[in-house]
């Protein structure tokens, strides 16, 4: 059965607090090399057939709010 | 900058109570071919020079649970 992949992001220009969050706490472990942390989510959908126009319509009405955040697809098999 | 994706899922045999809601609604908007949906967490971290081995102990002491959630690592560039 085809599973299709949706990475949910925040848009690049929003200040994504929960990152900032996850970014503080790893400095305080002592990872100084990070920069940077933003956080997502990673939809996995199991479908009986894949049709690309309906999976973003999924996006667009109920996984992603379109009005703050990016969304990609990717078809596993 | 190497920039590293990490997705956290939740281990194959716990039900994911969120991703079955998920599917619950998407059912009821006429999305019939969904068998399943499974959501978890898309992490992306900037890091100043990557070390694969540090960035698997910032997922294991942080970023995942790793009794309930497997990881995975996609270095980006």
């Amino acid at each position: 059965m085809p599973k299709v992949r949706v990475f949910v992001t925040l848009k690049p220009s929003l200040l994504d607090t929960a990152g900032r969050t996850v970014a503080g706490a790893l400095h305080k472990l002592g990872y100084d090399e990070l920069e940077e942390a933003r956080i997502g989510k990673l939809i996995e959908l199991e479908v009986k057939d894949y049709d690309e126009k309906r999976v973003k319509e999924m996006c667009d009405k109920l996984l992603a709010n379109p009005v703050i955040e990016d969304y990609r697809l990717e078809l596993v098999k």
